[in-house]
């Protein structure tokens, strides 16, 4: 059996399963975008890390080094937003081949610099090496949430509001584009120098009303399906509703595409997915758009049952799911 | 210019340059085993990250995944040991190429609890993904050490005893056989499955007559060197002194080599070496064989001036130094 025949998402349940163990009281391990650690009586301490691949993650010759330093920082980030939290130190790992130039590790190194400048974060140590399949990049991230801040994936409750803090779909207009040579334009910006909602996330932390949430790493789509496992209930999305940005609608009508549908599947997108009590989301919108001059996007409802439903007029619309999975043959 | 003509101490020493900001008050960021970052009044955090890169850490056909499970780990322990610290929790990311075996998985996991078990750390998070270019493992590791505890490289101080808590050279021994198709023997297992001196660690950190410590990662030749330079002294190696195992004396008679030249160069040994205060060296080293069964190797003292000398009957002697290099053509 090949590890592609088992999949990232069972791989690792195998692993959580095996490693329980040594975790100390109060500890919340693997399966949410950080561990939760407490911290004295009032932190918790948040950890996350998360690799990019050379080849998987990314192609070296359509990626600028300042953007590929830029991106791994703000993926970490976003995991310690997507919790409630503030990212404060980063690790950094980086394998790369002898005879990578000394100019591209600079950039790529100024790139990293930026955004921890941008998110507040200091870079504490790390491990340099060389590597003989090309270059491997992890980062480690340390954060902290007041520990009545916090927020888990599973916290979604039936009746919530399903929001999202961004338009969907720019990062997978802007990977296509990146793909046949094109490095300008708001797309590829958002595909390869995402921003972590570090700022949003904090102050949704800091909410009562918000209840589950998580970062949309791997498309709309899949996320949501694992915050409804993760919290026990289903969701029906209106699929009008889904927000997009009028340079996805151009660049979809241009290529073809079914705009709504290929929003959802769209990976690396890194807005915020969350839940909020439906008594209480009016209010919450009104005060998030005053704060970061946009809407908080509310596009379904937290429903009994299991599983994700995408609605149009009244009528289910199959998603033909193309997200990205590690593991997939 | 190639990274392979800067070398690893300056790459690293430029990003330290470059990174220094959002450190936060007390925090000792890069150049040591482990990042230190206050915990309350009496604790100090201790951070580390450690990569194995197939075909420049590992040869997959040449090690047992237990084996590199349980070494991915322990490589990492050994740096919270070295700063006097005790492990508490890790992250672990791993890419992988879609074809590989899930018993391979398996087996590198058992490994993985093996190690945890052991020293006592849990697995908090981690990050697995696919790879175009072999297996990619690494490991942070977040420790704890109380204020009064921590031991750092640049502490060495003039006159102190310089020792070592274990022989030296099994490690390169054991990876020639290795290399040459054998896999069983102490030598082997000394470099595929290393201990870290996690007890011995964290005792020695209670000890105010330790001084300056590391682990020896790189060799006792290179390790010394860098705490030297971190200290501002000199030292000097009584190169008869260097503890050595029978099973490496033999496999040194057998393929002719310098015994204690070799043993000096041999890395990944993850021994630790400190320095002691001259006066309370020998109720140190007492009580150390007690609680250890084995004894505290003393091995050298801390001098004046800069650099590392090995002295054999009064006569410095040189050093072919082979130690591995990252980045080095």
């Amino acid at each position: 059996v090949k590890i592609s025949q088992i999949g990232e998402d069972k791989l690792i349940q195998g692993v959580k399963e095996k490693m329980n163990f040594n975790l100390g009281e109060g500890v919340v391990g693997i399966g949410d975008d950080c561990a939760v650690v407490p911290l004295g009586e009032n932190k918790l301490m948040l950890f996350s890390t998360d690799s990019l691949v050379e080849g998987c993650h990314f192609i070296k010759e359509k990626i600028s080094p300042r953007d590929l330093g830029y991106k791994a920082v703000m993926v970490n980030v976003s995991d310690v937003a997507a919790m409630g939290g503030r990212g404060r130190y980063a690790l950094m790992s980086i394998a790369m081949p002898k005879g990578t130039d000394a100019s591209w590790f600079s950039e790529y190194m100024n790139g990293v610099k930026e955004a921890c400048e941008e998110v507040g974060v200091g870079l504490i140590g790390g491990d340099t090496t060389s590597s003989k399949g090309g270059i491997f990049i992890n980062f480690s991230i340390v954060g902290e949430v007041l520990r009545g801040n916090v927020k888990y994936r599973k916290d979604a409750r039936e009746g919530d509001v399903i929001c999202v803090t961004d338009t969907l779909g720019d990062s997978l207009a802007g990977y296509e584009m990146m793909m046949s040579g094109k490095n300008k334009g708001s797309l590829v910006e958002k595909h390869c120098c995402p921003k972590a909602r570090f700022r949003e996330g904090e102050w949704l932390g800091g909410h009562s009303s918000v209840r589950g949430m998580m970062d949309i790493s791997d498309g709309l789509f899949q996320d949501l399906g694992r915050m409804m496992k993760a919290s026990g209930y289903g969701a029906e999305v209106d699929i009008d509703k889904i927000p997009v940005s009028r340079e996805f609608i151009e660049f979809a009508r241009e290529h073809d595409w079914p705009v709504k549908e290929r929003a959802v599947i769209s990976g690396e997108e890194y807005g915020l997915l969350l839940t909020v009590n439906s008594v209480e989301y009016q209010s919450l919108s009104d005060e998030f758009e005053k704060i970061f001059s946009r809407p908080l996007y509310a596009i379904g409802i937290v429903k009994g049952g299991r599983g994700v439903r995408f609605i149009k007029n009244g009528k289910v619309v199959e998603i033909e799911f193309e997200g990205y999975l590690h593991f997939k043959d």
